[in-house]
Formats: C-alpha cells, structure tokens, sequence
C-alpha cells in the first residue's frame, strides 16, 4: 500500500484524482521509482526505445524461455490509483517474493512497465505493447499529437529517449525473438461490477473485447443564438445529440452484455453559450467480445451519422480511427492461474475482460491470460476508483503462484515442461 | 474599410477570425487605437472606471443634454471583424463627417465605447452598460470568473483600471446624471438573415429581444467505456443529449420566429474516448420579443431536465443565471431614423433585433432606437461574418443624420427641442 500512495505522488493533479500522463515529467519521475523497485528486487533493469521497461530474473534454463507479467503506470487524466499500477508493482511484488521464498525458476522471469497503455496523451492506446508485438505503424507516432501538438517522438526524446524517425521507434521497439516469450500474465483491476455484483475475488480472464474508434465530425453555419432563427438552423450539437441516442439504442438493440458503444468525447466549437455550434466532434468506442456484433454497431453508428445530417442539412465527415483484435487466452496459462486461484482459496470466476489492455497484444505472439481483482462499483478512469487491500494483495498472491508454475521450478520439479 | 483592417490586427487568433477578449493586451491596444481615432475627430476622450470610453463634441447649449451613440469594440473567440466594431468606429466616424461639415450641434453628442458587451471573457453580456445604468450587481463581477480563474476586477486592475472592489466599480461607473442622455442609438450589423433575404438596406429596430441564460448540469458515475456494461450506465451526456432535442422541440412548439433556445456550450468530462462521462454542463440561451413565451420555454426545459434525470438515474443541477429585460424603442429616436434613412434612398423596414446589446440597457434609461445594416448568410460571432462596404458606409451615413436631427441645428433650426 504504501507503494501505491508513493506512485500516487507522481501526479499533475490533486488528490484523488491521479493525472500522470506518458513522457511528462512526473510520468519520468515515476519511471524512475519503479526501475528502482525492480533493482530492490534484485532483477536486471533494461529498457527498449519506447520505455518499455523489464526487470529481469535469469532462470536456471537459458534456453527455457521468459515468463513475462506487468502492466503499464501511465493514467488518463483524473484517473485512479490501481489501473496499471496493480499490474506493475504487483509484478515486481510478486517476483520479490519467489525470491525471498528461496524459489528458483527454470524459465526467466521478467517484470514489465510497458509504456503508454492509455490513449490519455496521444489518443491511441498501448504504443509500446503494440511496438513490441509488431502493431505499431510509425505513422501512428507521426499522425496522433498531444493537447500541444506534441508528437510520440518529440515526447520521447524529450525523456531522453533517442530514436531518431517513428520508424526507428518502432523498427527498434520490436522484439527480437517473441518466440523467447513462453508466457504473458497481467494482473489488472476489473474495471466493470461484475467480481463485486456475484461475491468473487478473482477472475479469470478468458478473452478480451475488441475496441474500435469511430469519429464523426457534424458542421453547420453557426451564428448568433439569438440572431439565427430556429428554422435557418443546421445545428451539429444537435444532430450529434440525435446520433448519442441512436448509437446507444444500436448497442442495447444487440441484446449482448458484451455490446458497449460510448460517445466518450464531444467536442463543441465554439462552445459559448450565446453561439450556435459551428462543429461538433465525437469520439465514439465501440467495443464487443464478438466481432460481427461489434462491427455491426459500427455500421449503423456511420449509417445513422449519414441519415442525421442529411436530415439536419449538416456537413459531416466519418473515421473508424482504428478496430483491434479480440484476445483469446491460452488454456495452460488459465489453468495456472486457475490452480494458483484454489491454492490461496479464492472464489474465482471465468470471465471477458471488457477493458482493453497491453496483453491484448502479447496474447497475439505469447501464450497469455489475465488475473482481475474486484473493482469497487465498476469504477475505473475515476478519481474514486478503489479495490480493497485484502483484494489486492490476493491478486498478487495469485500472480506469484501463477508465475511459479509457469516458470517452472528448477529443482524439486521436471523442469523440461516448466509446468506443474 | 482601413480602420476595420487596423481594428482587426488586434486579435489573438489568425484572420480571417478575430479574438479580442476584454482586458487583454489585445483589447488594451484595441482602446488606445479607438482613443485615438476620437482625437483625431476633435472629441475630448474620457473613460470611466470599468473602461467605458466617451469622446465628447460639447454642444451649444450646455443644459440641452446628449445624444451618445456606440458599441463595443470586444469580440467572442472566433469572431468577425464588425460586431460592434461597426458602431464603435461608426460613431466616430459619423460625428466626424458632421464636424467636418460644418454642423453645429445644440446638444452634446457622445461616441462611446462600452466594455465588454460579449460575454467571451466572463460569460455575462453587457457589463459596461450595465455598469452605467445601474443593472450591474457587484456579486456578478465576482462571480463569473473568466477561463484562467481570472475576476473582472482583477482582469481590470492589471489592465490599469483601479478600483478596489467590485462593489466600488460597480457604483463609479454608475452615470451621475442618466436623464442628461436625451437620446442613445446604435448603429450594429443584423446579426440576423432577414434584411438580406427581404432586399432591405437598413433595419430600424423597435424592440430588442430579451434574452436568459440557464445552466443545467447532469451527472452520473462514469466507468470505463469498455468495462462498464450499458444496462449498469447513468451517462449524463445522454440526458445532455435527450434535454437538447426537448429544447429545440419546445422553441418550435411556440410556432413564433422570435422564440429561440440554443445550447451553446457543451462542456463534458473527462471527455475522453474510452470514459464513460461523469458530468456535462450545458449553458442553453433562452430568448424572446415576449417574455411570457420565453418564460414558457425556460420552464419546460427545467421541467425536461428533471424529467429525463429521473428516468435516466443522473444527478442533477438547474440554473437561471440571468432574465434581461425586453427593450422597446422610443417613437422619436424611431423617426429620426426613419427620415435619416429616407433622406439617402434606403429601403428601410421596422423590425425586432434578435441579439441583445448595450442598447438595450440603454432602453431603460433613456429614449433609445438602434439602426441595422444587412449580414450577409445572417452570420455572425464567426470568422467568415460579412456586411458589404456600400451597407456599412450606408449604415455611417443614416447614424450621421439621424445624430444631426436628435442632437438639433444651433442654427437654422429651433434648438428647443432639437428635432426636426
């Protein structure tokens, strides 16, 4: 706990809320506390050219391959103390403790801080899972910028990080011999009600929704509030408004817990009460653990979009940003932890990560599952996010026996197989 | 057209949008160039606590009053480059046609410039005009702060105005002698589409549309955008969005073109993609030539914001933040321009203005009429806002006359009651 209220201290706003954004000073400072942790730990610290950064137990096997387990510590803006944070120091905690037990890997181990999960700077989330899995295209770094026109790469050179193009960036981040890789674990908060709503306290996560960002932009003439008459009108804040009901009737039309869409952004120029909008910009997330469903929603999101402004007489201009691959998780990988789980007594239950995360992309070259602990009313991205203590502290009792099984002890057990 | 281009490089955005926000280094350069221009037309240049500016040509008859006219030379963001910058230079440019022929004036005519009739910086309209005529509420000026947390007493002391206290700008700025004003008129672009549709050249304005602004705020619990099931959601920006539609449906239900509502400003948070909302506030302008129909319009949208909180479980805050008074024109000033206007060939039609202005607040303590000239499209509060040279020259032209036959011949004609 008391690693958590330190981390918390990194931040750009007050407490509750957390605001550590990549690259940013305090996100540097924070990297720099948990390479330390690592080092306490008595793993090998090294980064790659992102600031994907790993701590390294050398196995008894170097030819056993890695176990690997981490999240990210990056946060949205406002955000809360456990996303990310749980799955990185809890990485680091757990590791720490298979030494202190005198425990002796065949497999390595490596904690990772993998940088940039959340799309809270740049707009796009996971750049450096995605740059080591081999996602990333450079014109990614290059298209996106921060709030201040930043780039990824000027961002990151800013932080002493020395890539000269975005396609070095992602050329260097890339991982020389994923195949090395013969597990990915992430420990993570829930982010939804479920492990709370039904009395659980660990779940096992079998796969993990799709996202997609689509983006509409509605435009208009604008003019006075009181000036323009109500029938000269082609007001977009209003077509936007007609589109956020349409698209939540499209999501529950499915009739899957799974289907979520949410106009998470709306941007309104120029937003002065006096002023009919101008323009208004939509950031839409559409997500599903079935691909056609979600695909589906995307569909009549732009078909509802072109029938609104049509009626509206507004000019409008559509983008799906991006659509990701849904994350199947591996069956030895889920019975690991789905051992280690009933070692330690808990209640736990299999489920779909609705959240997107860094393993979403390990799973599409490594072996990979995921570990969720409760999340106190769903609440996520949220200064009151909070998982009890007691809960926390099984997530990483869980992720220990996890990585114990599947590193592999060296003695007292077959090593060959690395598995219990 | 020259002192249009001038006026316009004081602006804090590119052209062809002009930002000009009261106060700022911009709008202080903005001053002392309207200063100037009253100089060289031979006025005699005051300003009063709150930054109001008068350039003063001194009658023949010093108990006879004054006739002043002006606007305002502060824009919105993104404005354009002759909302009341038109009657701010107008004015002086009118009185300094009359001086240069040899017109001799019985009363005192007055160029002003009131500060801060957008409300871009403080979010409340009018704050100059209503200092002078008494509709200034000190807890106003504290209370509305501008983006930066800045007060307009602050915002006023650092641009070298120096009263203490808002209470203290309030009462200084307060005219000594309101019955001296023996006429006001403005001289303002339409701001409207109607004199352009109709083929009108000048728009004779007999009442000003009263305006409210009401601020209503929905809330809910937020979550992840992904992990935060649909049927678990109290999203306020739907509400946002349901409220909005019911606004513009209750405006059209009137069946009156002079009743509009507009939600002008969006404001939604953390607004980012992958965040379910946890807040948005919507200020919506409320306006009407009858106050009893606006009124009307006013309580079903608080009636509908409380409605569609209840169904949609949101939290929920309701605001009037101000009603103005409906302005009515006086019948004398009307002539006046109404012979004005036929003395130069004009096709002049009697109308209502949409937008409020100082003259409005003028209304209440002096006789007072304002003259229109034709926007084209009826846009303004927007870069691309557009009067074509012959209509502003036009517009000068009328103002001129009509300040002649208000303020009265010394000679020629009776000065007793200065009328033609």
């Amino acid at each position: 706990m008391a690693q958590f209220d330190h981390l918390a201290t990194y931040s750009d706003c007050k407490r509750p809320g957390i605001t550590r954004l990549v690259f940013t000073k305090r996100d540097v400072e924070a990297r720099a506390y948990i390479k330390d942790l690592m080092r306490q730990a008595g793993l090998s610290v090294r980064e790659d050219v992102m600031g994907n950064t790993f701590g390294r137990w050398e196995g008894s096997d170097s030819k056993a391959g890695t176990v690997m387990t981490g999240s990210h510590s990056d946060t949205v803006v406002l955000g809360g103390p456990y996303d990310g944070a749980l799955g990185s120091l809890g990485a680091i905690a757990a590791i720490h403790a298979l030494r202190k037990l005198g425990f002796k890997p065949s497999k390595s181990i490596e904690a990772v801080m993998f940088t940039t999960e959340e799309a809270s700077r740049f707009s796009i989330p996971c750049l450096g899972s995605q740059g080591m899995t081999g996602f990333l295209e450079p014109e990614v770094l290059d298209t996106f910028k921060d709030e201040n026109g930043t780039s990824f790469v000027e961002a990151a050179n800013a932080a002493g990080f020395s890539a000269g193009t975005s396609k070095e960036y992602a050329e260097k981040a890339l991982l020389k011999n994923p195949s090395d890789i013969a597990a990915f674990v992430e420990l993570h908060i829930e982010q939804g009600p479920a492990l709370e709503a039904e009395g659980k306290d660990i779940g096992i996560v079998e796969a993990i929704m799709a996202p997609s960002l689509v983006r509409i932009k509605f435009t208009g003439k604008g003019g006075h509030g009181g000036g323009m008459p109500m029938s000269y009108r082609n007001d977009p804040s209003l077509a936007a408004s007609e589109l956020a009901l349409r698209i939540e009737e499209a999501a529950l039309a499915t009739g899957a817990a799974e289907t979520v869409a949410t106009v998470g952004l709306w941007d309104q120029q120029p937003n002065i009460y006096n002023a009919v909008p101008r323009s208004v910009l939509l950031d839409i997330d559409i997500r599903d653990s079935d691909k056609a469903r979600r695909d589906g929603v995307i569909k009549a999101t732009l078909d509802a979009a072109e029938e609104i402004a049509q009626k509206r007489k507004c000019g409008h201009t559509k983008e799906l940003k991006f659509e990701y691959p849904v994350a199947t998780s591996d069956k030895k990988v889920l019975e690991a932890i789905q051992v280690a789980a009933d070692l330690v007594g808990a209640k736990s239950k299999r489920m779909i990560s609705r959240a997107y995360h860094d393993a979403a992309f390990m799973a599409q070259i490594a072996p990979t599952a995921m570990i969720f602990v409760p999340s106190k009313d769903g609440l996520s991205h949220h200064p009151n996010e909070h998982t009890a203590p007691e809960d926390l502290a099984r997530g990483v009792q869980v992720l220990a026996l996890t990585l114990a099984q599947l590193s592999g002890p060296s003695s007292a057990m077959p090593t060959d197989k690395g598995e219990l």
